[in-house]
């Protein structure tokens, strides 16, 4: 692998959170704004260390809340760049609780940021390329194409009949 | 209108921050984690006022970042729901910073969330209807279909071949 | 109207929060501090809203905190400028509780806080003129001026027989 | 002195705090609001070593913020009971900033608080006697009369033809 | 190993912040309190992986801070049981800064707690053992009981006389 | 006494706070690491007191944590430079717990941290000398030699056979 090639395990930044009192709704469960900011906190944290420089949010896809996380609960989040573009990079989150009984990590959410690399005066950079290596890496590694297509088309910047990728997925 | 039908105007939540030292990137802008859980929170306030139960976070949709929030800045958030289905409301933030020399509201980001009602256990329950009534309300509304089924399909829940709104985007 | 002169409505300022475990006292309901510290804020907009320029809190007026407010409130506040002297404003700030069956707005508060607008070395400056339009509107701005001489007086800069105003209600 | 009787000196409470960047405003002095919540909480100690029950905040007296204090500075707040009702205590409260090169504590800022000591259930109940030993215990003693008509009439509980002590200062 | 006995490595807790204006003193360093307060957090993490069970902080041995953090720094604490007792844990938490322009991990501290794993009513109760397996794991689990020695007589509950492993340390 | 030196008493400093529920762990009671930055930020205030100057924490000695502090309690440091050497200062910390029924303050817990005075730009300076004058500021002051001592060894940076103070105890 070149000098500047990265693997997305180089990227990886780990976090872990109790979930206190006022991290909590009147149910007694992790409210999202607060998982939300954990993510872009640690997701700032795996770009940072692929870059070297101030990576600042750009996005955040589509982020599932299936099942509520507990007051009290230990919670990790760990994080790694999927892909990079010129000067974006797709961040995966993956979340997980302890339970409390077995200190066994569950999983229970997952999501994807994406980040801007910037120099000191807040223009965007070229970011590094990034090799996946494990098999989940590569799955995640192809998606992000499909998943920036999708998302230039929602932001009115790419026209459907361009997004080659994603249109093979309504002709099945 | 019928009793239990209620329009987007009536689920209208507005609140207001100074972006803070703490709130901000060591290039002095609001981190985007922190405004997406401002976002959280009044988003779960405007789908309360729909519902009158507790309500929670499902996902988070498409939300970006296009420019900075400086530190001192004063941030509008105003959230309404924007159109239910049985047991799940989407919501759409609109956020907005004040001119230091005007005053003046500038438009900075939307974001869409989607939030369930639940009972004290925890349980999905039925959500009451919307009607839209301004242009941009009924744009939402019509909108949401889509994106429902854009999330239904990420999440592997739904044929894409079975999205016929979405479809018809791809087949111009 | 003038083009330096303002309307009262011009200064609203909205901000809805959520009490939360740490908002609150051994009996679960809001701490006083905290509400004294909202409504600072909140006042702060308003001015600014006014003035555009930064503006400090110089008193607060009596608050009474007639009814307690319970742990998981949606608290709404909103401020209005009142009334505008050379170099201070006067602001009302109205706090409601919504009722959490039918979301109804339930006034439990009111508060006046006195602003200064200062320049960037902390010196006070000119503000501009308020005209009030509604009934409360112009009642507040009517009142302003007594609570100012009984303000003056009891920092000892006025004295009591030049309070005209003040003098006339232990008169009748 | 009878066993129900306590004196000011025994409802002193200190506390002592940094002024850190989220306190403070885009001028870098401390905001009102935040030092309006550090004296409710002061307050509310020094009603409860009178009371031994839960205190809550009843009103703010007239507060003024005559010199902005910086960014960090070491800002000391000393409160005592001044006079009890039947059921409400004022409180002062005294802020004092320490001089950097000296260690000096200057006094910034005074405030008046009044407390009402509650049951389990809310309900207020009878608090001790305080009498007043230093002169300027006395003196703040004897002003607690006259603030508590003024609030009396404010609130529109008390004809001001019947404040008789605070109609003297009219009179002059 | 048996079924009860666990390895310091199946205890790692991680945890990554990053120090943001409250964390840090007016030179711009994190504050000492701030770091020891997140090592308390991650040492309880590290121990509730060991017991399943709450547990609370029994004592901090000594801790240095050799050389300042700095705003903005990337901090990461890994802690490890080092050594169990009866009903009490050595941990050892390394503290790590990332290089800015490298993201190397640079170690900048060391902190050694002890806690104690309670039930519900807070009684202590008996802790696992642990086999370290590591070069650096077996000198720290050494050197446990000879810090744990020197906690007993400074606390008045051990003779110096038969602290034998300490006292070897006088006799060279 | 000499002009530059200084007594205990002259660098007294105190804080009282309410344990509020982030401040808890799911037992209900203080967490340790909360406790050690409020006992870090009252250390810095008593050192800055004695040299003017900004005080940063350079080690924590043996704290122990006897018994639980519980939610709603108040709780009060009170911090005193014990002893100076060259360019650093212990300081003791002793902590209170109201009882809640006689307002009776109840030692629960001391601790020990050494702080070092600095320049602008980080530098140990000189710190004054300090004179003890009651019973117990002289035994803490005698007692931080042998501390120093033992914390050198600790730290490699003296040999146990130069510990005089100190070797004297496993002699007897």
């Amino acid at each position: 692998m070149s000098e500047n090639k990265r693997t997305p395990e180089s990227t990886l930044a780990i976090t872990t959170e109790i979930v206190l009192p006022n991290d909590t709704n009147t149910l007694g469960n992790l409210m999202g704004g607060k998982l939300l900011h954990w993510m872009d906190v640690i997701a700032a944290i795996s770009s940072h260390r692929l870059c070297k420089r101030v990576c600042v949010t750009a996005s955040v896809n589509n982020v599932t809340f299936p099942k509520p996380i507990k007051l009290g609960d230990i919670v990790t989040l760990r994080s790694k760049v999927s892909r990079t573009f010129n000067s974006s990079m797709e961040i995966f989150i993956d979340v997980f609780v302890e339970d409390r009984s077995t200190a066994e990590q569950l999983k229970v959410n997952e999501a994807i940021y994406t980040f801007v690399a910037v120099d000191q005066i807040g223009n965007t950079i070229r970011v590094p390329e990034i090799v996946p290596e494990t098999k989940e890496e590569k799955a995640r590694f192809e998606g992000a194409l499909r998943r920036k297509q999708l998302s230039l088309i929602l932001a009115g910047k790419m026209k459907p009949s361009d997004a080659t990728e994603l249109k093979a997925l309504f002709e099945d």
